[in-house]
């Protein structure tokens, strides 16, 4: 445990040092570390592919599954959508010296608000290598050095990419330290860095329940996470049918592993009454398992939900249903059940909108759209390093803006406080 | 321990409870609790004074100091600037609901980033009565439920005033559990707010570093605090020597007990050997202490300062000083032995100026002012619950606005993702 305290104190200190030229650095050079990162990516393809195809063999002879095989592997199309985040990112403004807010007071001040970095990231990620890239990009752009962590089994395809992050780096002349990746597999690393209070700002953990449970538990550091996406689908009423079946079927089978994936619908019961079962029809055809309760367990290929499968994130090809008595209750039954991530309400009615929009805290509510674009590309944000359900500093997508803190410079003509 | 856990849930879940209806009070109904609340200071002016003279009365008993009891005193103007500083946050615009942000998507979504409150509040104190009032009001502006958690010393000053601020909510038709004040001297109860957490979301400690420090180091809930405010001036080869003098004194002497005074000033070798020992001169005439360093120390009536002496809050009329070759030398000065609360520097020069702006990362600096305006209510906040240098969420005085968090309401026309 000591080796790997002190591998993260040398690592932090690095880190630390950056950070203090990172928050000064021009936004032309983190841009062209970027771009230089981005041709790394494309020149080194076959090194990458390489390393990947080493991490891909040992993760058989572990006997990984075929899910997690696939989140690690790595093929020319995935470097390509790494590479193009790289330049997203770097065509992103950089948020950095951005003013926020300027007044004058009747003191004789003139106050500004402007964005700095937070300074220290770190980032604990489980098998997607892309992260490596993403997270570092991000921070880069953000001014802010970052410690990346990632899963034991991508630690090949992670090195691979590190490798080019740092080369954008070095042609950028800024100091390599501003993104450093921990070398060895040793999880008391994990612990070493949540402990590291004064050394890391943030920690941002990507992964399963258990990785970001266990961080978000443990960590002394402050921590930007969302646990679950348990993401509802509210079909009002006032709800176009055809929008509202192209919207649930999108919801929920985009793709079923992803936060933003749809777990519970809820239908009105006038919609129901009046539109009849073609939503729960169309999810059944669509091979999803329509988990149901009360009036809607009558339809034909649904299976009776049991009390846990409402606000139970699946995270597969199941999402429950029920038929709840207007707005209202769609809203009590999401504060009971909900994640604080992404919910959504299907309607033409705007007084209905608003008064769901009113009536919940979650990081992202939607009209008339699908919960899968809980997503910082989706936003605008380039990429993200997560998505956050917390209520401070960081909620919903983290994209670089979010990876600032602020300071203010005021500016008298001599003032003095009577 | 058990009963003030308990304690701690029961009032916690109340606020909770007041926090959801609170999230969603209008506007003028705040403003009403605030202006109500302002009213009853003002009528129950004898009974608050009545409680006051009990709190001082035992205080005497206790052995406290002069400067204690003055620091738990109300008077006639003390609960004047108390009714003045309610009605100040009443007129403040109400931050809740406001939209930070606002975009479209090419894929269809318009997105705003929309102001909510953080939820609870949770602040511990010692002392001075009117943190109660400053505290409850913002907390009550920004739509959060609070938790006052006051000094032992002042609790019948802290009951009288809760009980008008309860009254405001009353009259307002908002619940009472919206301002809550732990009504025993029960230190158990502190460490049980410092675990709450889903119960209370951020903490705010106001009080010495004892108390402050404990809440950083214990609290398991995120707190927002400042732990000291070594704030430094440094007065640049290019400052009016005029203004210079005027900055000075007033930043370590107006009040020399709170966060912005000055406490190490920093002067520039060409500004010396320019225009002499003036600065250091007036500080003497006022009585000040000043504990010099190397040249500084050969003027008559200093002290030679100890290395201590740097870095240090003296929260009295005592000041460091020494000479700097330059702002790169008062800027790593600063980095070493500031605080990150406030430094200021003293200069004609725009590009010395703005290297001093982008070298360091306190949360406020300062140009041609004193310290001394590190304040919410001189930066226009109308009060501040505190003063915040760490980097996350809050930073320098916290107002109504810091208290507050987001969401995202985005809407689209039926969009799904590709």
């Amino acid at each position: 445990m000591a080796e790997a305290e002190e591998l993260i104190a040398k690592m932090g200190q690095a880190a630390r040092a950056a950070a203090v030229e990172l928050a000064q650095a021009p936004a032309e050079r983190k841009h062209a570390a970027l771009i230089g990162a981005a041709h790394a990516i494309r020149d080194q393809l076959p090194e990458i592919l390489e390393a990947n195809a080493k991490d891909l063999e040992f993760g058989r002879e572990k006997g990984l599954s075929e899910a997690m095989i696939d989140r690690l592997r790595l093929d020319e199309d995935r470097l390509r959508g790494i590479e193009d985040g790289l330049r997203a990112v770097a065509e992103q403004d950089d948020p950095v010296g951005q003013v926020i807010a300027e007044w004058d007071r009747p003191n004789g001040l003139h106050i500004q608000r402007v964005r700095t970095p937070i300074g220290v990231i770190g980032v604990i990620y489980e098998s997607r290598p892309n992260v490596t890239a993403d997270a570092g990009a991000l921070a880069l752009k953000s001014g802010n050095a970052v410690i990346l962590r990632g899963g034991s089994e991508s630690l090949h395809s992670s090195q691979a990419i590190h490798g080019c992050m740092v080369q954008g780096l070095r042609q950028a002349g800024l100091p390599e330290a501003a993104i450093q990746l921990v070398p060895t597999r040793d999880r008391a690393a994990v612990s070493a860095m949540l402990a590291a209070q004064g050394l890391i700002d943030v920690i941002i953990p990507r992964g399963g329940k258990g990785l970001v449970g266990l961080v978000s538990r443990e960590a002394r550091v402050p921590v930007f996470a969302h646990l679950e996406g348990v993401c509802h689908i509210y079909v009002d009423r006032d709800a176009d049918p055809e929008m509202a079946r192209r919207v649930v079927l999108n919801a929920k089978t985009r793709r079923t592993g992803i936060c933003g994936a749809a777990e519970c619908l809820l239908i009105d019961w006038p919609f129901y009454t009046q539109h009849g079962p073609a939503l729960i029809e169309d999810l059944l055809a669509a091979g999803v398992e329509v988990r149901a309760e009360g009036e809607l367990a009558k339809i034909a290929g649904t299976v009776r939900a049991a009390p846990e499968d409402f606000g139970r994130e699946f995270l597969d090809s199941i999402i429950a249903v029920k038929l709840v008595d207007g707005v209202d209750e769609a809203i009590g039954h999401i504060r009971r059940f909900g994640s604080q991530h992404t919910e959504a309400i299907l309607t033409a009615n705007d007084a209905t909108a608003a008064r769901f929009f009113a009536g919940l805290d979650s990081a992202i509510l939607m009209r008339n759209a699908s919960t899968q674009f809980a997503d910082g590309g989706e936003f605008g944000m380039g990429a993200e390093i997560g998505i956050a359900t917390g209520k401070l500093h960081a909620r919903g997508p983290v994209g670089a803006e979010q990876l600032t803190s602020f300071k203010y410079l005021v500016t008298g003509e001599g003032a003095i406080r009577a």
